[in-house]
């Protein structure tokens, strides 16, 4: 299974690879369309039943002794950001292939077992995370979807007629109740925990819940040589606050409840070096896995943005763009794959996902979990992104038993 | 006088305007061709003799009683900021073409008198201020010049050329020693110095000198959901600090030598709202009047710099792009200034000018005064500057007093 899962990784690498070493391959792109190609090819040759839904999230399905029954899934996305990592999305459609060849050449199982390849996952060409999955769930506003464009100008009907898909029929990509059983992403960790914790795998029990955030400060744009100091309004002085307001807030609630805070870009207006800064924008977000504490953390920042606004003249206004739900994995699904993180003597430990997943979208219709495999140095997004062997090794063998057992359950 | 000036200045104020009613003439553009010959007319029609050097300074002089004296000058710029305001350099030439224009109605003067409109004050199209006046008094270098590209790539000599200039000529527009016996530049405060001070005329003891930075802290970009807050290396952070830091370090100071610091732009890298900014790059300035002050504010910013790069674990590098000396006025010409604001009982107070200017240049050749009129609003570099008729009319009044007398004196 192993040299599958390693052999089947290089060929993928092989296709979108950037100078540096990166993997490009944006949601419909040439390149993604490649590997979906190539993935359902392997998929057939694995004795799986192939198909494409209105949107082109990929199945590959391994029937049960009860072909009605629903289905045990795994799976994740094949799509990358720009110049991304090799394993992000990849590793869990890989290894849930590689479950399912296994589970293949075993006496058949009660439960039909699925690989999935979610389409466009990546929010980098619309601005839109978890596309194939939001569809595939139901949670899709089709409507919106319809006048969404991407970053080159490029609508989603137009997009999809380039693949020889309809927009038209994206209804019928919606999954039936009932179609799922269970569903485990298995899913590289995309930070440092599981490497500061020195082990192998993570349960995951929370995907975070997310508040963004353009927070504007409005100052007055003067001549930065001609204007004494005292009496200035300076926008960037209080954006400055406000980006360590925010860290103060994330600090002083990351101990419970795994919250994250980030100012991770900032818009100065004019810009010039002897201009004082008349506008600052700042991209805000806090992450956390309790919604109460979350909903709180926000208030302060909110309450600190006030008292930034006031003293230094410089109103704020605050345009929220997300205001997410943590989610928690199911209980039984989390006991299923600690119990077989035992059985086979692998240590791991329980985490929460700071980031999205199409697992969120999956845990709307099915009991969900994730399961995350170490990553070296906590880089993700990147070309060195990195999952040694053996901790691949772990994470599919533990993925594997994870859904064998579900899927023999009644 | 007045009317002579109001109506010169809404005669120019119509050449290059912008839709939101503020002025467009970038040096060596054809809007800015337009109002010098415009100028180049109205001075010969006032009786002045014109020329034009080989940068295209120009130049309007009153013959002296004695001709091979120094002549006593005056003058400012012609050229905006792109939409920028209808005084900012405008005024000086316009008030100083008045006054040579009242002198030239009256009997002879021993020395010369003459108004100069330099060429291309503004920064804006290459990046360096005063190029007309730092040619004029050989503070330029020619070599460096050659090798200027403006911001659409344009070399020096080809922007020459389009206005009928030779570059290889330029050394001839150096002016031999002994050409002037003073110079006096009238403008607009670019703050709200005057208007906070509730007086009309400000005569100026200094320029500030400023010294310029591009400071660059470097962090580690990472997933800004999967990194949790310890062990973080936010660059954003560390620039958010920095820019406190550089405005404490200048609130210190404040109350003597005018010091001021601004940090007027932030670019953030990658600039993702998901992911912790990787580097951060501030454009900082120091200004102030005293050398050894403003130096010693510039070392406690690097100290600063420092301690914040070792607390957040994000290198820094500072690369200075300006070490500039602050310079005094000419005590006889600050007094000159003084004296005939008393004459005429017009309240005026002693400051600095924050901003530099042709009259930096002038006096390493000369000695050199300046007088700043009261601007609205502190506006400047805007559609909105305004400066109001009659404290035009105080600074025209004191300019053309203070220009007589210079010109009488032996």
């Amino acid at each position: 299974m192993n040299d599958f899962i390693a052999s089947l990784l290089e060929e993928i690498s092989r296709i979108g690879r950037t100078p540096s070493g990166g993997a490009n391959r944006l949601g419909f792109s040439p390149d993604d369309q490649r590997v979906r190609k190539l993935f359902a090819e392997r998929m057939r040759a694995c004795g799986l039943e192939v198909s494409a839904d209105a949107f082109g999230n990929l199945t590959g399905r391994l029937p049960g002794l009860n072909p009605s029954a629903p289905a045990v899934a795994t799976g994740s996305h094949l799509d990358t950001v720009p110049n991304g990592g090799h394993y992000d999305g990849v590793l869990g459609c890989v290894a849930g292939l590689a479950a399912l060849r296994e589970l293949a050449r075993r006496p058949p199982l009660p439960h039909p077992v699925e690989v999935i390849a979610f389409q466009i996952e990546e929010s980098s060409r619309f601005s839109n995370s978890t596309m194939g999955s939001k569809i595939l769930t139901g949670r899709a506003d089709f409507e919106a979807l319809r006048q969404a464009k991407d970053f080159m100008g490029h609508s989603l009907p137009e997009l999809l007629a380039e693949v020889g898909l309809d927009f038209e029929k994206l209804p019928t990509a919606v999954r039936k109740p009932g179609t799922y059983k269970a569903f485990i992403e298995m899913h590289i960790d995309q930070g440092p925990v599981l490497e500061n914790a020195g082990v192998p795998l993570g349960v995951v029990t929370h995907i975070v819940g997310a508040i963004r955030a353009r927070v504007t400060f409005k100052g007055v744009a003067m001549h930065a040589g001609g204007t004494p100091m005292a009496g200035r309004r300076d926008a960037l002085l209080a954006g400055a606050e406000a980006a360590l307001a925010l860290n103060a807030v994330a600090v002083r609630h990351s101990g419970r409840y795994s919250m994250v805070g980030t100012t991770g870009n900032v818009r100065v207006s004019p810009g010039a070096i002897n201009v004082i800064p008349g506008e600052v924008e700042l991209a805000c977000e806090l992450r956390g896995t309790d919604l109460t504490t979350l909903r709180a953390g926000w208030k302060e920042f909110e309450t600190a943005l006030a008292g930034i606004a006031a003293a230094r003249g410089t109103p704020v206004s605050i345009a929220v763009t997300e205001n997410g739900v943590p989610l928690p994995m199911h209980p039984d699904i989390q006991q299923c794959l600690r119990q077989h993180c035992r059985a086979r003597g692998i240590p791991f430990i329980e985490m929460a996902s700071g980031a999205g997943h199409d697992a969120l979208n999956m845990a709307h219709v099915t009991p969900t979990g994730m399961l995350f495999v170490r990553v070296r140095g906590g880089l993700s997004h990147h070309p060195d992104e990195y999952a040694a062997p053996e901790d691949i090794a772990a994470g599919s063998a533990v993925l594997l038993d994870s859904l064998a057992e579900l899927a023999e359950q009644p």
